[in-house]
C-alpha cells in the first residue's frame, strides 16, 4: 500500500534537511523503534531531523507525492506507542526545532517551536516572572508532544490542561501545506476550531511547527501540604470535601505507602513520612503570602477534622525536594520494581476516584497481579500500573488483557474515559473503540481522511 | 435540491412533538424569520418546538429521510443570521427544553438542557454558591446558543470563554443518532475532541441536547472601578500596563462618552460621570475582601499614575446598578440612535485594541459614517457598529461594504480574527473565507460533510 523508501528518496530528503540529518538502516539507534513504555516496536526506514517549518513542508510534499508514511517524534516519552512508526517510512524528529521565538509581555504569550522541552519552557517562563501552568510529570517531553496529547499534569485542578493554553498553532498538513489555526487572541468564534481538533490528535492530522501559548503571572507564593491517612479510602474521600470548602488547591495528588517505598529505594532518598498507608499531597499558590497561608491552614484543619492522621507543611527547601523528587520518580520507581509493566491512564469524575482505586485493589487480589497506582486525585486522572513480576508469557498476556478489559469497563461504568492525558496512540485503540462505539469512531475516521486522504501521517493510530 | 415540506411531513412532525408544537404557514410569527440584528430574513416552512432529546432525534430522522433542511433556534438573539432558516424547511426551537437537570457539588458541574437562558443558569449557580463564569452581554440568550458560538463575554479576561466550561455535550447528529462527546471529567485525551468541534459550530454539525458545564466557587467579593481618561488612546493604553502589574481583573471594558450618552438617553438614567471622552470599567473578584481591595487600590493608583483623570470605586448598590445597566444597554442604545446598523465583532491581540479603534475613527471621518463601538478592552474583542443614520439605500450598501472590507482587513493585519464571540453565521461568511483562504475552508467543508453528508443541518452557514 505504501511505497518503501528508496535511494532516490534518501537523496531527496538529504537535500532538504542536510546529509547528517537524514539517517537510514543501521545508522538509526534502536531507541527510535519504541517510546518510553516499549512493547510496541518498529524501526523507521529513515530518520529525518528537521530544522524549520519549511523543511517539514518539503519533507511532507515529498512523502505525499511518493506515498510514504510519516510519523512525528519529539523526545519519545510517550506511553501508548503514538510516536512509533508502525508502518515504517519516515520518522520525523522535531528536537532540533527547540527555539523559544518570542515572549509577548503585553499579550501574555510565548511563541515556541515544537521541540522545546517542557522543562525549558517552564524555566524560561519563570525567569521572566510568568508561569506556563501545564505540568505533566515528564518534564523532558517536548511541547509539541504535550499539545499532541493534550497533556494535563498536576496543576490541572486549578489551571486546566494544555488545550486551555494554546492560542494558535502553525501546522504542516499531510500534503505539505502550511496553515495557522487560531491567533494571538483570547476569544474566537471564527468557524470550526481546527486548532482544537489538532490538539490531542497525536500527530495524525497535521504536524505542529509553531505554537503560541498563553502564560499567566507567576504566583509569588507556593506551599505544599502532605497529609497522611490511615487508608486510601479516607485519603481519597477527603478530596471532594476539600473542594466543597471552596478553596481550590493548585494540585491534589494521592500516593500509597508502597509507591513511596519504591521511590525511596529507587532514589536512595528518604520521604518525610512512610508510617501510614495513604497520603494526599496538596499544593496551593497565589499572589499573597497571607492568602495562601490562610488557605493552607483552612485545608489542614479540615483534613484533621475528617480523619487525617497528621499534616506536614512542606515549606523548607529540603522537604520540598524530598517530597517532589519522590513524586517525580514514581513511574520510574514502579518500572524498576518489576520485570515489565503496562499502564492505564483513565480519567473518572473526581468523586469516583475512591471507587476506582478500590476496584484496582480487588482486581489485584482476584487476579494475583500487583497493580500499584498514583495520580491526580484532584482531577480524577489515575495512573495505574499492571506489573508482570514473575509471570510467564502466557499468564502475563492473559492477565494483562483481563486487567485492561475490566478496568476500562469499570471506568466507563463510573462515567470516565479511556485516557486523561497519555492519549490513545496504538496501544489503546481497541479500548477507545469499545467505549465510543461505531459512530464517533466513524466521525473521527472521516475527519482523518479530510486532513489526510492518503493516510500517510502517523497511520494506524487512534482510529 | 431539498424537498418542500408537505402535509404528510406536518402530520409526522405533529405526531412527534404534539399538534400544538408544530406550526406552519401563517401560524408562524414573523419574528422567526430573522434574528436580533435582522437584515437576513426567511420564513421557515414549519416551526417545531421540541421537548426532549428523543423528539429531536425523531425530527432529524424524519428530516434526514425526507431531505428537509433543519435550522436550530434558541431565543433568537444572534447577530449574524446563524439561526435564520435561509433554505426554508424546519425551524427547530429549543426553548421548551429549559430544565436544569443536575447540580453536582462534588464535581462542580451543572447539567442543563439547551434552552436554559444564560440569566437562569447564572442565577441558579449563584443561589447555590457557584459561579458560571461566561458572561456575554445578552443574558436572554440560551446556553445552547452560547455553546454554538463559543460565546465569551466580559469575564473572559480572568475566566476564559464558554469552551473552557463545557465538559460534555449530548448531541443529535443530522441522521438522528444520539451521541455524547466528552464526560464529567477534568482531563481528556481520548481521540479527536469532537466536543470542541461542536462548540462554536453554530448548529451546523449536530444539535446540542444536553450539556455538562463546569462551575467555579462563587467569589465572595466583587468590586468595580470606573476610570475616566482624556481620550480613548490613553484609556486603551492603560490596559497592557495593568496586565503588566500582574493583577488580573475579571473584566476590562472600554466605553466612549458618545456611547454612554446614547445609553443615558435610552435608559433615562444617569451615569456617574459623563464629563470625559473615554472610560475603562474594571471588575475584580476574589474570595477575600482584603485581597480584592488591595488589587483595586493598586490598579487605581497605577491608573492615576499613567494619566487617568479620576477613579471611581463602584461599590454602592446604586452606583453598580447605574454603571452596569448602562453597560448592558449599549447595543440597544446604539440601535435606537440610528435607522439601521450592522456590526463587526472582531478580536485582535490586546495590545492592538487602541490601533484598531483609532482606525475605526479614521474610517468614520473618511467615509462620513458614524461608527460607535464598545467592548472588551481586556480580551481584545470589540463590538463596532456601523450606523446608517440618513444614508440612502445605495450609499448605505456601498459604505457598509467598504467599512467591513477595510475593518476586517485591518483586523487581519493586526493579527486578529473575524469574530470573537458572535460567530460567522450567514452574514460574515465571505470575510471568513477571505481571511482563512481556501485550505482551511476546504477542511471545514470536509468536516461538515463528514457529519452531514446530505447538508440538511443549518445549510449555507459558516462554510
Amino acid at each position: 500500500m505504501y511505497n518503501k523508501i528508496n535511494a532516490s528518496d534518501i537523496q531527496a530528503l538529504k537535500k532538504i534537511v542536510g546529509s547528517d540529518c537524514c539517517l537510514c538502516g543501521s545508522e538509526i539507534n534502536i531507541d527510535y523503534s519504541h517510546d518510553e513504555l516499549g512493547g510496541i516496536e518498529k524501526m523507521p526506514e529513515a530518520l529525518v531531523r528537521v530544522h524549520s517549518t519549511e523543511e517539514i513542508s518539503a519533507v511532507m510534499k515529498h512523502a505525499w507525492e511518493r506515498n510514504i508514511p510519516v510519523t512525528v517524534r519529539g523526545s519519545g516519552t510517550g506511553l501508548v506507542g503514538a510516536a512509533v512508526p508502525v508502518c515504517g517510512g519516515i520518522l520525523l524528529e522535531t528536537t532540533k526545532m527547540n527555539k523559544i521565538l518570542e515572549l509577548d509581555r503585553d499579550n501574555f504569550t510565548v511563541t515556541v517551536q515544537p521541540g522545546v522541552l517542557l522543562m525549558e519552557l517552564a524555566a524560561f517562563a519563570e525567569e521572566n516572572d510568568f508561569l506556563y501552568p501545564p505540568d505533566p510529570g515528564e518534564k523532558s517531553a517536548t511541547i509539541g508532544g504535550n499539545i499532541s496529547t493534550n497533556a494535563g499534569g498536576m496543576r490541572a485542578v486549578k489551571y486546566g490542561v494544555t488545550r486551555d493554553y494554546v492560542r494558535s498553532l502553525t501546522v504542516v498538513l499531510p500534503n505539505g501545506k502550511i496553515e495557522t489555526f487560531g491567533g494571538k487572541v483570547a476569544k474566537n468564534s471564527s468557524g470550526y476550531s481546527l486548532k482544537d481538533l489538532i490538539i490531542g490528535s497525536e500527530g495524525t492530522l497535521a504536524i505542529i511547527c509553531e505554537a503560541v501559548l498563553k502564560l499567566v503571572p507567576l504566583p509569588q507564593v507556593s506551599l505544599s501540604l502532605l497529609v497522611p491517612f490511615a487508608d486510601m479510602k479516607s485519603a481519597i474521600e477527603a478530596v471532594p470535601q476539600i473542594f466543597r470548602s471552596k478553596i481550590t488547591p493548585t494540585a491534589i495528588e494521592y500516593m500509597s505507602r508502597d509507591t513511596i517505598l519504591f521511590s525511596e529505594s529507587y532514589l536512595g532518598k528518604q520521604f518525610p513520612d512512610t508510617k501510614n498507608d495513604a497520603y494526599i499531597l496538596l499544593t496551593f499558590d497565589g499572589s499573597s503570602v497571607s492568602q495562601v497561608e490562610e488557605d493552607v491552614k483552612k485545608v489542614a484543619d479540615l483534613c484533621l477534622e475528617i480523619g487525617a492522621i497528621d499534616v506536614y507543611i512542606v515549606d523548607t527547601e529540603e522537604r520540598k525536594k524530598s517530597v517532589w523528587s519522590a513524586r517525580g520518580a514514581f513511574l520510574e520507581a514502579i518500572k524498576a520494581s518489576t520485570t515489565e509493566m503496562d499502564e492505564c491512564d483513565v480519567v473518572v469524575p473526581v468523586n469516583k476516584v475512591d471507587e476506582f482505586i478500590k476496584y484496582t485493589h480487588q482486581l489485584a487480589d482476584r487476579l494475583g497481579v500487583r497493580i500499584p497506582s498514583f495520580g491526580h486525585a484532584g482531577d480524577g486522572n489515575l495512573h495505574v500500573y499492571i506489573c508482570r513480576d514473575s509471570l510467564c508469557d502466557e499468564e502475563w498476556e492473559t492477565k494483562l488483557k483481563q486487567c485492561f478489559d475490566l478496568m476500562y469497563e469499570k471506568a466507563e461504568e463510573l462515567g470516565g474515559l479511556v485516557s486523561g492525558e497519555h492519549g490513545i496512540g496504538f496501544a489503546k485503540k481497541s479500548y477507545l473503540r469499545k467505549q465510543y462505539g461505531d459512530t464517533p469512531m466513524e466521525l473521527m475516521k472521516g475527519i482523518k481522511s479530510v486532513f489526510d486522504s492518503k493516510n500517510i501521517l502517523n497511520p494506524e493510530k487512534i482510529c
